[in-house]
Protein backbone atom coordinates (compact mmCIF):
# COMPACT_ATOMS: atom_id res chain seq x y z
CA UNK A 1 0.00 0.00 0.00
CA UNK A 2 1.55 3.21 -0.81
CA UNK A 3 1.38 6.29 1.33
CA UNK A 4 -0.48 9.48 0.97
CA UNK A 5 0.00 12.78 3.19
CA UNK A 6 -3.08 14.08 4.76
CA UNK A 7 -1.85 17.34 5.22
CA UNK A 8 -3.09 17.66 8.57
CA UNK A 9 -0.38 16.09 9.84
CA UNK A 10 1.66 19.40 9.27
CA UNK A 11 -0.42 21.39 8.93
CA UNK A 12 1.32 24.23 11.73
CA UNK A 13 4.62 23.53 9.85
CA UNK A 14 4.27 24.18 5.95
CA UNK A 15 1.30 25.68 3.28
CA UNK A 16 0.30 23.63 0.83
CA UNK A 17 2.66 24.62 -1.58
CA UNK A 18 5.38 23.37 0.98
CA UNK A 19 3.37 20.14 1.30
CA UNK A 20 3.19 19.17 -2.33
CA UNK A 21 6.91 20.09 -2.81
CA UNK A 22 7.79 17.98 0.60
CA UNK A 23 5.90 15.16 -1.03
CA UNK A 24 7.77 15.03 -3.83
CA UNK A 25 10.84 15.10 -2.34
CA UNK A 26 10.33 12.74 -0.11
CA UNK A 27 8.91 10.40 -3.01
CA UNK A 28 5.32 10.33 -1.14
CA UNK A 29 2.75 9.81 -4.51
CA UNK A 30 -0.27 10.69 -2.84
CA UNK A 31 -1.37 13.92 -0.66
CA UNK A 32 -4.91 14.63 0.75
CA UNK A 33 -5.40 18.45 1.19
CA UNK A 34 -7.53 20.26 3.33
CA UNK A 35 -9.80 23.04 1.90
CA UNK A 36 -8.76 26.06 3.99
CA UNK A 37 -5.07 25.36 2.35
CA UNK A 38 -6.14 24.89 -0.82
CA UNK A 39 -8.07 28.54 -0.36
CA UNK A 40 -4.94 30.02 0.49
CA UNK A 41 -3.24 28.25 -2.26
CA UNK A 42 -5.38 29.33 -4.82
CA UNK A 43 -7.33 25.94 -6.42
CA UNK A 44 -6.01 26.71 -9.62
CA UNK A 45 -2.10 26.93 -8.74
CA UNK A 46 -2.81 23.84 -6.75
CA UNK A 47 -4.05 21.83 -9.09
CA UNK A 48 -0.99 22.57 -11.76
CA UNK A 49 1.62 22.21 -8.84
CA UNK A 50 0.20 18.81 -8.15
CA UNK A 51 0.07 17.92 -11.35
CA UNK A 52 3.73 18.88 -11.95
CA UNK A 53 4.92 16.68 -9.38
CA UNK A 54 2.45 13.66 -10.27
CA UNK A 55 0.92 13.35 -7.06
CA UNK A 56 -2.47 11.60 -6.90
CA UNK A 57 -5.36 13.15 -4.90
CA UNK A 58 -6.21 10.57 -2.53
CA UNK A 59 -9.33 13.12 -0.80
CA UNK A 60 -10.24 16.45 -0.46
CA UNK A 61 -10.47 16.75 3.39
CA UNK A 62 -13.28 17.77 3.79
CA UNK A 63 -16.96 18.31 3.18
CA UNK A 64 -19.67 17.51 5.59
CA UNK A 65 -20.60 19.00 8.80
CA UNK A 66 -24.72 18.97 7.46
CA UNK A 67 -26.24 19.99 11.38
CA UNK A 68 -24.43 23.38 10.65
CA UNK A 69 -25.61 26.47 8.83
CA UNK A 70 -24.92 26.80 5.19
CA UNK A 71 -24.06 23.06 5.02
CA UNK A 72 -25.42 22.85 1.42
CA UNK A 73 -23.59 25.52 -0.42
CA UNK A 74 -20.54 24.58 1.25
CA UNK A 75 -20.73 20.93 -0.11
CA UNK A 76 -21.67 21.82 -3.58
CA UNK A 77 -18.54 23.95 -3.45
CA UNK A 78 -16.45 21.07 -2.00
CA UNK A 79 -18.07 18.55 -4.43
CA UNK A 80 -16.67 21.33 -7.87
CA UNK A 81 -13.30 21.42 -6.02
CA UNK A 82 -12.45 17.80 -5.53
CA UNK A 83 -13.69 16.88 -8.96
CA UNK A 84 -10.97 20.22 -10.34
CA UNK A 85 -8.46 17.93 -8.55
CA UNK A 86 -9.50 15.01 -9.55
CA UNK A 87 -9.86 13.39 -6.07
CA UNK A 88 -10.19 10.07 -5.39
CA UNK A 89 -13.55 10.86 -2.79
CA UNK A 90 -14.40 13.35 -0.65
CA UNK A 91 -14.11 12.94 2.88
CA UNK A 92 -17.45 14.03 4.69
CA UNK A 93 -16.73 14.70 8.19
CA UNK A 94 -20.76 14.55 8.88
CA UNK A 95 -21.41 17.10 12.12
CA UNK A 96 -22.71 16.60 15.59
CA UNK A 97 -25.70 17.74 17.29
CA UNK A 98 -27.87 20.13 15.88
CA UNK A 99 -26.96 23.70 17.33
CA UNK A 100 -28.35 23.77 20.95
CA UNK A 101 -29.84 20.54 20.46
CA UNK A 102 -29.38 17.15 22.78
CA UNK A 103 -31.73 15.23 20.08
CA UNK A 104 -29.09 12.62 18.48
CA UNK A 105 -31.98 10.99 16.33
CA UNK A 106 -33.06 14.37 14.89
CA UNK A 107 -29.41 15.01 14.05
CA UNK A 108 -28.67 12.09 12.37
CA UNK A 109 -31.51 12.26 10.29
CA UNK A 110 -30.34 15.79 9.32
CA UNK A 111 -27.71 14.41 8.09
CA UNK A 112 -28.57 11.95 6.54
CA UNK A 113 -30.90 14.22 4.33
CA UNK A 114 -27.89 16.29 3.96
CA UNK A 115 -25.86 13.79 2.04
CA UNK A 116 -29.15 12.62 0.03
CA UNK A 117 -29.47 15.95 -0.84
CA UNK A 118 -26.05 16.81 -2.48
CA UNK A 119 -25.33 12.81 -3.32
CA UNK A 120 -27.08 13.39 -7.04
CA UNK A 121 -24.41 16.50 -7.64
CA UNK A 122 -21.91 14.14 -6.77
CA UNK A 123 -22.56 11.73 -9.00
CA UNK A 124 -22.87 13.88 -11.44
CA UNK A 125 -19.56 15.37 -10.58
CA UNK A 126 -17.81 11.84 -10.63
CA UNK A 127 -16.68 12.48 -6.75
CA UNK A 128 -17.26 9.62 -4.54
CA UNK A 129 -18.44 10.87 -1.03
CA UNK A 130 -17.06 9.23 2.02
CA UNK A 131 -18.50 8.74 4.85
CA UNK A 132 -16.32 8.88 7.68
CA UNK A 133 -16.92 7.70 11.21
CA UNK A 134 -15.69 9.51 13.68
CA UNK A 135 -15.08 8.50 17.32
CA UNK A 136 -17.25 8.49 19.71
CA UNK A 137 -15.87 10.70 21.79
CA UNK A 138 -16.28 13.23 18.99
CA UNK A 139 -20.20 12.48 18.62
CA UNK A 140 -21.30 15.95 20.39
CA UNK A 141 -19.17 18.38 18.34
CA UNK A 142 -17.75 17.01 14.91
CA UNK A 143 -19.62 13.35 13.77
CA UNK A 144 -22.34 11.71 15.19
CA UNK A 145 -22.04 8.69 13.00
CA UNK A 146 -19.79 6.84 15.06
CA UNK A 147 -19.31 3.12 14.04
CA UNK A 148 -18.59 1.95 10.53
CA UNK A 149 -22.08 -0.01 10.77
CA UNK A 150 -23.69 2.92 10.96
CA UNK A 151 -22.28 4.39 7.96
CA UNK A 152 -22.51 1.32 6.14
CA UNK A 153 -26.26 1.77 7.05
CA UNK A 154 -26.62 4.83 5.21
CA UNK A 155 -24.56 3.30 2.32
CA UNK A 156 -27.16 0.54 1.96
CA UNK A 157 -30.00 3.11 2.18
CA UNK A 158 -28.34 5.95 0.03
CA UNK A 159 -26.90 3.86 -2.96
CA UNK A 160 -24.31 4.47 -5.28
CA UNK A 161 -21.62 7.17 -5.16
CA UNK A 162 -21.27 6.43 -1.12
CA UNK A 163 -18.77 4.64 0.57
CA UNK A 164 -16.42 5.26 3.89
CA UNK A 165 -13.28 6.51 4.70
CA UNK A 166 -11.81 4.08 7.64
CA UNK A 167 -9.52 5.67 9.94
CA UNK A 168 -7.93 3.38 12.34
CA UNK A 169 -7.78 6.25 14.70
CA UNK A 170 -11.77 6.42 15.14
CA UNK A 171 -12.48 2.45 14.62
CA UNK A 172 -9.65 0.94 16.55
CA UNK A 173 -11.85 -0.78 19.14
CA UNK A 174 -14.62 -1.50 17.71
CA UNK A 175 -15.92 -4.56 18.45
CA UNK A 176 -17.49 -5.21 15.24
CA UNK A 177 -14.69 -3.61 12.77
CA UNK A 178 -13.31 -7.13 11.20
CA UNK A 179 -16.82 -8.30 10.25
CA UNK A 180 -17.75 -4.26 8.87
CA UNK A 181 -14.83 -3.49 7.22
CA UNK A 182 -15.32 -7.03 5.19
CA UNK A 183 -19.34 -5.99 4.89
CA UNK A 184 -17.59 -2.69 3.29
CA UNK A 185 -15.81 -4.38 0.58
CA UNK A 186 -15.49 -1.81 -2.70
CA UNK A 187 -17.17 0.87 -0.54
CA UNK A 188 -13.81 1.14 1.24
CA UNK A 189 -12.90 4.97 -0.66
CA UNK A 190 -9.89 5.78 1.87
CA UNK A 191 -7.97 4.36 4.69
CA UNK A 192 -6.34 6.27 6.98
CA UNK A 193 -4.10 5.68 9.87
CA UNK A 194 -1.83 7.06 12.86
CA UNK A 195 -1.64 5.53 16.24
CA UNK A 196 -3.94 5.67 19.65
CA UNK A 197 -1.19 6.86 22.27
CA UNK A 198 -2.05 5.46 25.71
CA UNK A 199 -2.69 7.41 27.80
CA UNK A 200 -4.32 10.07 25.35
CA UNK A 201 -3.85 13.83 26.69
CA UNK A 202 -6.60 15.48 24.21
CA UNK A 203 -9.77 14.39 22.54
CA UNK A 204 -8.44 15.63 19.39
CA UNK A 205 -5.22 16.61 18.93
CA UNK A 206 -3.08 14.19 20.28
CA UNK A 207 -2.84 10.95 17.87
CA UNK A 208 0.18 9.12 17.77
CA UNK A 209 2.93 8.28 15.10
CA UNK A 210 2.46 5.18 13.63
CA UNK A 211 3.55 2.51 16.07
CA UNK A 212 4.28 5.06 19.32
CA UNK A 213 0.64 3.49 20.20
CA UNK A 214 -1.45 0.32 20.79
CA UNK A 215 -3.57 0.32 17.62
CA UNK A 216 -2.65 -3.31 15.41
CA UNK A 217 -1.78 -1.77 12.55
CA UNK A 218 -0.83 -4.78 10.25
CA UNK A 219 -4.08 -6.68 11.08
CA UNK A 220 -6.32 -3.88 10.32
CA UNK A 221 -4.36 -3.10 7.28
CA UNK A 222 -4.79 -7.00 6.39
CA UNK A 223 -8.26 -6.58 6.81
CA UNK A 224 -9.20 -3.72 4.49
CA UNK A 225 -6.73 -5.64 1.94
CA UNK A 226 -8.50 -8.97 2.17
CA UNK A 227 -12.24 -6.63 1.57
CA UNK A 228 -10.52 -5.25 -2.20
CA UNK A 229 -9.47 -2.49 -1.24
CA UNK A 230 -6.11 -1.14 -3.44
CA UNK A 231 -5.94 2.71 -2.66
CA UNK A 232 -3.23 4.47 -0.79
CA UNK A 233 -2.86 4.54 3.07
CA UNK A 234 -2.97 7.77 4.07
CA UNK A 235 -1.02 9.15 7.59
CA UNK A 236 -3.33 11.86 8.98
CA UNK A 237 -1.92 12.49 12.51
CA UNK A 238 -3.28 15.93 14.53
CA UNK A 239 -0.84 16.14 17.09
CA UNK A 240 -0.41 19.65 18.99
CA UNK A 241 2.17 18.26 21.93
CA UNK A 242 4.72 16.09 19.25
CA UNK A 243 4.66 16.18 15.79
CA UNK A 244 3.10 19.78 15.10
CA UNK A 245 5.79 21.18 16.60
CA UNK A 246 9.10 19.00 14.92
CA UNK A 247 11.11 19.38 11.52
CA UNK A 248 8.37 18.57 8.57
CA UNK A 249 11.13 16.67 7.10
CA UNK A 250 11.54 14.40 10.18
CA UNK A 251 7.75 13.95 10.20
CA UNK A 252 7.60 13.07 6.45
CA UNK A 253 10.74 10.86 6.59
CA UNK A 254 9.48 8.93 9.98
CA UNK A 255 5.94 8.15 8.39
CA UNK A 256 7.92 6.59 5.66
CA UNK A 257 9.87 4.59 7.91
CA UNK A 258 7.44 3.72 10.06
CA UNK A 259 5.00 2.33 7.49
CA UNK A 260 7.72 0.68 6.12
CA UNK A 261 7.76 -1.29 9.44
CA UNK A 262 3.45 -1.96 10.59
CA UNK B 1 -36.29 6.16 40.11
CA UNK B 2 -34.57 6.95 43.26
CA UNK B 3 -31.34 8.56 43.31
CA UNK B 4 -27.96 6.81 44.60
CA UNK B 5 -24.79 8.21 45.38
CA UNK B 6 -21.94 6.53 43.60
CA UNK B 7 -19.10 7.73 46.28
CA UNK B 8 -16.58 8.47 43.27
CA UNK B 9 -18.70 12.03 43.23
CA UNK B 10 -17.38 13.14 46.31
CA UNK B 11 -14.52 11.60 46.65
CA UNK B 12 -12.09 14.14 47.16
CA UNK B 13 -13.85 15.53 49.65
CA UNK B 14 -15.18 12.78 52.16
CA UNK B 15 -14.51 9.77 53.42
CA UNK B 16 -16.71 6.59 53.10
CA UNK B 17 -18.24 7.75 56.44
CA UNK B 18 -19.26 10.96 55.70
CA UNK B 19 -20.41 10.00 52.44
CA UNK B 20 -22.66 7.91 54.54
CA UNK B 21 -24.14 10.33 56.85
CA UNK B 22 -24.23 13.04 53.75
CA UNK B 23 -26.30 10.71 52.42
CA UNK B 24 -28.51 10.41 55.21
CA UNK B 25 -29.28 14.13 55.90
CA UNK B 26 -29.71 14.65 52.17
CA UNK B 27 -32.58 12.10 51.86
CA UNK B 28 -30.85 10.09 49.47
CA UNK B 29 -31.91 6.34 49.95
CA UNK B 30 -28.91 4.85 48.08
CA UNK B 31 -25.53 4.43 48.01
CA UNK B 32 -22.95 2.70 45.55
CA UNK B 33 -19.31 2.80 47.49
CA UNK B 34 -15.79 2.56 45.72
CA UNK B 35 -13.86 -0.79 47.69
CA UNK B 36 -10.36 1.43 48.55
CA UNK B 37 -13.01 3.68 50.66
CA UNK B 38 -14.57 0.79 52.35
CA UNK B 39 -11.09 -0.93 53.32
CA UNK B 40 -9.97 2.97 54.70
CA UNK B 41 -13.29 2.26 56.49
CA UNK B 42 -13.26 -1.24 57.46
CA UNK B 43 -16.02 -3.07 55.98
CA UNK B 44 -17.78 -4.09 59.34
CA UNK B 45 -17.88 -0.18 60.53
CA UNK B 46 -19.29 0.60 56.84
CA UNK B 47 -21.79 -2.30 56.75
CA UNK B 48 -22.97 -1.10 60.54
CA UNK B 49 -23.05 2.32 59.54
CA UNK B 50 -25.21 1.81 56.26
CA UNK B 51 -27.45 -0.59 58.19
CA UNK B 52 -28.38 2.03 60.72
CA UNK B 53 -29.04 5.29 57.79
CA UNK B 54 -31.18 2.62 56.41
CA UNK B 55 -29.65 2.87 53.33
CA UNK B 56 -29.88 0.41 49.60
CA UNK B 57 -25.86 -0.58 48.77
CA UNK B 58 -26.80 -0.08 44.96
CA UNK B 59 -23.24 -1.55 43.67
CA UNK B 60 -20.45 -2.04 44.60
CA UNK B 61 -17.45 -0.59 42.79
CA UNK B 62 -15.17 -2.50 41.22
CA UNK B 63 -14.56 -6.14 40.46
CA UNK B 64 -12.89 -6.35 37.20
CA UNK B 65 -9.42 -5.73 35.47
CA UNK B 66 -9.15 -8.79 34.27
CA UNK B 67 -6.03 -8.50 31.67
CA UNK B 68 -4.29 -7.48 35.53
CA UNK B 69 -2.30 -9.39 37.49
CA UNK B 70 -3.67 -11.46 40.69
CA UNK B 71 -7.30 -10.52 39.17
CA UNK B 72 -8.79 -13.73 40.59
CA UNK B 73 -7.66 -12.99 43.74
CA UNK B 74 -9.02 -9.51 44.03
CA UNK B 75 -12.31 -10.45 42.26
CA UNK B 76 -13.25 -13.37 44.53
CA UNK B 77 -12.43 -10.80 47.60
CA UNK B 78 -14.50 -8.05 46.14
CA UNK B 79 -17.39 -10.97 45.65
CA UNK B 80 -17.40 -11.36 49.41
CA UNK B 81 -17.24 -7.68 50.14
CA UNK B 82 -20.19 -7.26 48.06
CA UNK B 83 -22.13 -10.16 49.49
CA UNK B 84 -21.29 -9.01 53.16
CA UNK B 85 -22.52 -5.43 52.10
CA UNK B 86 -26.27 -7.01 50.63
CA UNK B 87 -24.86 -4.73 47.51
CA UNK B 88 -27.70 -5.09 44.67
CA UNK B 89 -24.53 -5.92 42.13
CA UNK B 90 -20.71 -6.16 41.87
CA UNK B 91 -19.89 -3.83 38.70
CA UNK B 92 -17.20 -4.56 36.74
CA UNK B 93 -14.64 -2.51 34.90
CA UNK B 94 -13.25 -5.63 32.78
CA UNK B 95 -9.59 -4.17 32.24
CA UNK B 96 -7.97 -2.73 28.87
CA UNK B 97 -5.43 -4.29 26.67
CA UNK B 98 -3.21 -7.05 28.43
CA UNK B 99 0.40 -5.40 29.13
CA UNK B 100 2.24 -4.66 26.30
CA UNK B 101 0.19 -5.70 23.87
CA UNK B 102 -1.97 -4.81 21.23
CA UNK B 103 -4.15 -7.70 20.91
CA UNK B 104 -7.77 -6.53 21.03
CA UNK B 105 -9.04 -9.96 20.52
CA UNK B 106 -6.84 -12.08 23.17
CA UNK B 107 -7.54 -9.33 25.80
CA UNK B 108 -11.35 -9.76 24.92
CA UNK B 109 -11.15 -12.91 25.39
CA UNK B 110 -8.88 -13.36 28.69
CA UNK B 111 -11.55 -10.90 29.81
CA UNK B 112 -14.18 -13.64 29.18
CA UNK B 113 -12.58 -16.17 31.13
CA UNK B 114 -11.93 -14.51 33.93
CA UNK B 115 -15.45 -13.22 34.01
CA UNK B 116 -16.47 -17.31 33.61
CA UNK B 117 -14.21 -18.22 36.42
CA UNK B 118 -15.44 -16.01 38.98
CA UNK B 119 -19.08 -16.67 38.13
CA UNK B 120 -19.85 -19.53 40.15
CA UNK B 121 -18.41 -17.80 42.81
CA UNK B 122 -20.72 -14.87 42.24
CA UNK B 123 -23.83 -17.21 41.96
CA UNK B 124 -22.59 -19.01 45.45
CA UNK B 125 -22.79 -15.76 46.91
CA UNK B 126 -25.90 -14.33 45.11
CA UNK B 127 -24.06 -11.30 44.01
CA UNK B 128 -24.98 -10.34 40.10
CA UNK B 129 -22.19 -9.41 38.10
CA UNK B 130 -22.56 -6.05 36.31
CA UNK B 131 -20.61 -5.87 33.04
CA UNK B 132 -20.26 -2.04 32.92
CA UNK B 133 -19.22 -1.04 28.80
CA UNK B 134 -16.52 1.95 29.32
CA UNK B 135 -16.86 4.60 26.52
CA UNK B 136 -14.59 3.37 23.58
CA UNK B 137 -11.95 6.10 24.49
CA UNK B 138 -11.13 4.34 27.61
CA UNK B 139 -10.66 1.29 25.69
CA UNK B 140 -6.56 0.59 25.94
CA UNK B 141 -6.82 1.77 29.48
CA UNK B 142 -9.77 0.60 31.61
CA UNK B 143 -12.31 -1.62 29.44
CA UNK B 144 -11.79 -3.12 25.91
CA UNK B 145 -15.96 -3.97 26.40
CA UNK B 146 -17.33 -0.82 24.59
CA UNK B 147 -21.00 -1.03 23.78
CA UNK B 148 -24.14 -2.61 25.26
CA UNK B 149 -24.22 -4.85 22.68
CA UNK B 150 -20.91 -6.23 23.29
CA UNK B 151 -21.47 -6.86 27.16
CA UNK B 152 -25.27 -8.25 25.98
CA UNK B 153 -23.46 -11.15 23.58
CA UNK B 154 -21.12 -11.92 26.60
CA UNK B 155 -23.97 -11.96 29.11
CA UNK B 156 -25.70 -14.51 26.75
CA UNK B 157 -22.65 -16.55 25.98
CA UNK B 158 -21.92 -17.15 30.08
CA UNK B 159 -25.91 -17.17 30.80
CA UNK B 160 -27.19 -16.56 34.90
CA UNK B 161 -26.14 -14.07 37.22
CA UNK B 162 -24.52 -11.89 35.20
CA UNK B 163 -25.78 -7.93 33.68
CA UNK B 164 -25.22 -5.30 32.90
CA UNK B 165 -24.77 -1.40 34.37
CA UNK B 166 -25.83 1.41 31.85
CA UNK B 167 -23.98 4.59 32.03
CA UNK B 168 -25.23 7.18 30.07
CA UNK B 169 -21.82 8.69 30.07
CA UNK B 170 -20.49 5.54 28.40
CA UNK B 171 -22.91 4.41 26.02
CA UNK B 172 -24.79 7.72 24.90
CA UNK B 173 -23.83 8.12 21.37
CA UNK B 174 -24.27 4.56 20.60
CA UNK B 175 -27.01 4.99 17.62
CA UNK B 176 -28.13 1.08 18.78
CA UNK B 177 -28.72 2.15 22.41
CA UNK B 178 -32.57 1.86 22.07
CA UNK B 179 -32.43 -1.39 20.82
CA UNK B 180 -29.69 -2.86 23.44
CA UNK B 181 -31.66 -1.46 25.73
CA UNK B 182 -34.56 -3.28 25.22
CA UNK B 183 -32.80 -6.12 24.31
CA UNK B 184 -30.80 -5.99 27.80
CA UNK B 185 -34.37 -5.90 29.65
CA UNK B 186 -33.86 -7.55 33.33
CA UNK B 187 -30.94 -7.78 32.98
CA UNK B 188 -29.80 -3.97 33.72
CA UNK B 189 -28.76 -3.87 37.02
CA UNK B 190 -27.34 -0.79 37.59
CA UNK B 191 -28.43 2.66 35.86
CA UNK B 192 -25.46 5.57 36.23
CA UNK B 193 -26.13 8.97 35.18
CA UNK B 194 -23.88 12.43 35.13
CA UNK B 195 -23.68 14.45 31.32
CA UNK B 196 -21.41 14.89 28.41
CA UNK B 197 -19.78 18.26 28.49
CA UNK B 198 -18.82 19.93 25.15
CA UNK B 199 -16.05 20.33 24.79
CA UNK B 200 -14.84 17.56 27.29
CA UNK B 201 -11.21 18.84 28.65
CA UNK B 202 -10.09 15.39 29.64
CA UNK B 203 -10.74 11.78 28.99
CA UNK B 204 -11.12 10.64 32.60
CA UNK B 205 -11.73 13.58 34.71
CA UNK B 206 -14.17 15.84 33.56
CA UNK B 207 -17.71 14.58 33.41
CA UNK B 208 -20.76 16.97 34.08
CA UNK B 209 -23.62 16.97 36.22
CA UNK B 210 -26.88 16.20 34.83
CA UNK B 211 -28.43 18.68 32.63
CA UNK B 212 -25.27 20.69 32.23
CA UNK B 213 -24.44 18.66 29.18
CA UNK B 214 -25.13 16.95 25.58
CA UNK B 215 -27.01 13.69 27.19
CA UNK B 216 -30.82 13.53 26.56
CA UNK B 217 -31.57 12.17 30.06
CA UNK B 218 -35.28 11.55 30.15
CA UNK B 219 -35.08 9.90 26.49
CA UNK B 220 -32.93 7.26 27.94
CA UNK B 221 -34.36 6.70 31.08
CA UNK B 222 -37.34 6.26 29.61
CA UNK B 223 -35.43 3.26 27.49
CA UNK B 224 -34.19 1.76 30.37
CA UNK B 225 -38.03 1.95 32.43
CA UNK B 226 -39.67 0.46 29.16
CA UNK B 227 -36.90 -2.26 29.58
CA UNK B 228 -38.29 -3.24 33.40
CA UNK B 229 -35.79 -1.70 35.07
CA UNK B 230 -36.82 -0.78 38.66
CA UNK B 231 -33.53 -0.26 40.58
CA UNK B 232 -32.14 3.42 41.62
CA UNK B 233 -30.37 5.59 39.41
CA UNK B 234 -26.94 6.23 40.56
CA UNK B 235 -25.33 10.03 40.66
CA UNK B 236 -21.15 9.04 38.87
CA UNK B 237 -19.52 12.08 38.46
CA UNK B 238 -15.59 12.25 37.98
CA UNK B 239 -15.02 15.64 37.96
CA UNK B 240 -11.59 16.99 38.92
CA UNK B 241 -12.05 20.71 36.96
CA UNK B 242 -15.35 21.09 38.65
CA UNK B 243 -17.26 19.32 41.43
CA UNK B 244 -14.76 17.61 43.21
CA UNK B 245 -13.30 21.25 44.38
CA UNK B 246 -17.09 22.30 45.47
CA UNK B 247 -18.33 21.99 48.74
CA UNK B 248 -19.86 18.25 48.86
CA UNK B 249 -23.17 19.37 50.48
CA UNK B 250 -23.53 21.37 47.64
CA UNK B 251 -22.82 18.84 44.73
CA UNK B 252 -25.47 16.34 46.84
CA UNK B 253 -28.06 19.26 46.95
CA UNK B 254 -27.45 19.81 43.43
CA UNK B 255 -27.59 16.32 42.46
CA UNK B 256 -31.09 16.31 43.98
CA UNK B 257 -32.13 19.39 42.30
CA UNK B 258 -30.98 17.99 38.79
CA UNK B 259 -32.34 14.81 38.94
CA UNK B 260 -35.77 16.01 39.65
CA UNK B 261 -35.78 18.19 36.38
CA UNK B 262 -34.45 15.79 34.65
Amino acid sequence: MELSLNTATVRKQWNLAQMIDGCARHGIRGISPWRDQLAQMGLREAKKSIREKNLVVTGLCRGGFFTAKDWKDDNLRAIEEAHELGAQSLVLVVGGLLPGSRDLRKSRDAIRDGIAAILPHARKAGVPLAIEPLHPMQAAERACINTLEQALDLCDELGDGLGVAVDVYHVWWDPKLASQVKRAGKRILGYHVCDWLSPTRDLLNDRGMMGDGVIDLPLIRSWVEAAGYRGFQEVEIFSELDWWKRDPDEVLRTCKERLSQC
